[in-house]
């Protein structure tokens, strides 16, 4: 499937050279077709074994201690459902299953040419107890992205994910599979340690090593993280609470990010936040950069305003993009936050709250908006992406 | 103490009419001078025993469950002083711990017509573990309140406090003393139940019967809730984080309220929030309203978009200020909040970050600043104000 999109948005080919890319939509996420059964190829015999695979019985999914899958979501339901219902492949198998499909369903349809895809069975991944089984399935994972979906098309790149249980083996990973063809960056999923904390350290210095920003995203187990069972404040009862909530996990890890002194320490450190929005980016900004400057021997580390170092070295996907109510107030917000270097355009296809990248970004100023769709992007992933 | 501050920004008399209020400060924090003995004339023999009252010895405050105190943050220490320097009085003595002091440091010093005190000493009062304990301090403070402060300068009003551990007695201390002259709100300290739980039902019935805003406020206990030892995302390391952290705690509050159909149910209600500024509020009313668009089956009850409950019921006051590189991202900032409605001033009275009411404000449109100032509060607390 080596065919380009030749809709109006889409990417012209300059003469002689490779086509420019346009559109880089930094957050689409491929699911397993089979649940884990998906990475039995990549998998020792030992592992399949204490993962439970070849109980064929149809009650094993049924009773406890059984098989072991990746923790989802199981606390709150989405009441229009969390995938968009036009992703169902005819055959009625999984959305953003097949890759030929999703590049008719998706690519092409939008104008998008390139696609950086986030593992979505694997976004729980830091809720496991076992770090060592976490950290075979991440290997499994990768193994299984690079074959089932970069090989695929020329237009997908990939997210290597680590095990966030094991910062080391993480950092093993990174250094096994982080100069291959496809990769751009790291997919890190959370558990409740702060982005800050010297936990990830390892990370960040494979990360630094091979020029890879580090992604996070929400990570659709419970409260977010598997040993932290709520968002501030106590435990949110309805879908809706919960989503309108997690802002506060970006919000937090912000913050620890810059107060622990990640990018002074890690000075080639690219952080990447997907589907987590951006209108708490303001908040943050002007709170930590008001603490700094009366609070700054606190921290001796930070030797610039706060929210010089999140503009340097943090960047947001757009979804999901806000809705206000007047162009001046995106405006401002767009300013505040220096869109023109810190967001990139995302769709997070193929879920309920895509967003399309001219509709949903039609109030944003021309020139920003290419910042936003493409050029942000390209320099964050510079030549892998191209 | 009777005199009126003369100063160019306080109110003048109008003719055969009480002093106009321009100037209203609703977060001013009164503090025990020598600790829980304070209390001790409103509580009874029985509860003095409990609490240790009596033990003389110097070193029982060195042992544990020796006496009993109000949990307060121990886990941060700020760099610069919570308190305010200029706060200490010459006799080295708690600031703002003299109410007569307080008038001529803060009130006429200041320009301040009417200050809401919201008690300093009962911040963490939801981190006892004995719900009847609490209820017990909390009405002794109330007393304390009534006779120490409100009684000392027409200018004082009071927030009459409750222990969120038991709803159905906070309900009745409501009832025992919200209409005595001086209260114009109730203090609810939190716990780590969300705001919009049914759990506070009793409470927002008698504020409801009462015609009593009801406020919340960081507590000071370490990650906010006794019983919820973090926020979002882990455990914060130093001041900086923790501080600039604060605001996930009312963002979580503003969703629960909102969606949990409180506003619906008690249609007279009002929610003040101090202390957590407000640049986290365009992030919740941009999420609420557009997912409101796409779930509202979730949220039956929900009559209207989120951002209109929120407008209508909920106040939060200005400190900490922001700090904006330009003045039309602060306008876009009041104007997406509904500052004209929604902010209330306050300067945080005797603590670090005190806002000053004219410098603080000065990038705020006249028109905008005077609501802000005084007639938002006016209209929120009417004639108890007065």
């Amino acid at each position: 499937m080596q065919g380009r999109s030749s809709t109006a948005t889409a990417a012209s080919a300059p003469e002689g050279g490779k086509p420019a890319v346009t559109v880089v939509d930094c957050d689409v996420h491929p699911h397993f077709v089979d649940g884990m059964k998906d990475l039995e190829p990549y998998l020792s015999t030992a592992w399949r074994k204490r993962l439970g695979m070849g109980h064929a019985e149809a009650w094993a999914k049924e009773v406890y201690a059984s098989e072991v899958s990746i923790p989802k979501n199981v606390l709150y339901t989405n009441p229009v459902g969390v995938m968009r219902r036009d992703t169902v492949p005819e055959d009625g198998s999984v959305p953003c299953g097949d890759p030929a499909f999703v590049v008719r369903d998706h690519l092409e349809a939008n104008g998008i040419d390139r696609a950086v895809l986030v593992g979505g069975s694997v976004l729980g991944l830091g809720g496991l107890p076992d770090a060592d089984l976490a950290t075979a399935l991440a290997s499994a994972h990768n193994e299984w992205m690079s074959e089932t979906w970069l090989a695929a098309d020329p237009r997908y790149r990939g997210s290597l994910v680590v095990a966030p249980q094991d910062p080391q083996q993480g950092a093993a990973e990174i250094d096994r599979v982080g100069e291959r063809p496809g990769f751009v960056q790291i997919h890190l999923p959370l558990v409740n340690v702060l982005m800050g904390d010297r936990w990830y350290f390892p990370i960040y210095e494979a990360a630094e090593r091979h020029g890879l920003p580090v992604a996070i995203h929400p990570n659709s187990i419970d409260g977010i993280f598997a040993k932290a069972p709520w968002l501030a404040g106590g435990v949110y009862t309805y879908y809706t609470e919960w989503h309108a909530a997690l802002s506060q996990v970006f919000h937090g890890n912000t913050i620890s990010l810059v107060c622990q002194g990640v990018f002074e320490r890690f000075p080639g450190l690219k952080v990447v936040i997907c589907e987590g929005g951006f209108a708490w980016l303001p908040d943050v900004m002007w709170r930590l950069d008001k603490d700094w400057r009366s609070l700054r021997d606190e921290l001796p580390w930070l030797k610039r305003p706060p929210s010089e170092y999140i503009v340097e070295h943090l960047r947001v996907t757009t979804q999901p993009f806000v809705e206000v109510e007047r162009r001046s107030h995106l405006t401002a917000l767009l300013e505040i936050i220096r869109a023109d270097q810190t967001l990139l355009y995302s769709s997070d296809y193929p879920h309920w709250d895509f967003d399309h990248p001219t509709r949903a970004l039609s109030g944003v100023p021309q020139e920003t908006r290419s910042r936003i769709l493409a050029d942000n992007a390209r320099e964050l992933y510079a030549e892998r992406l191209l």
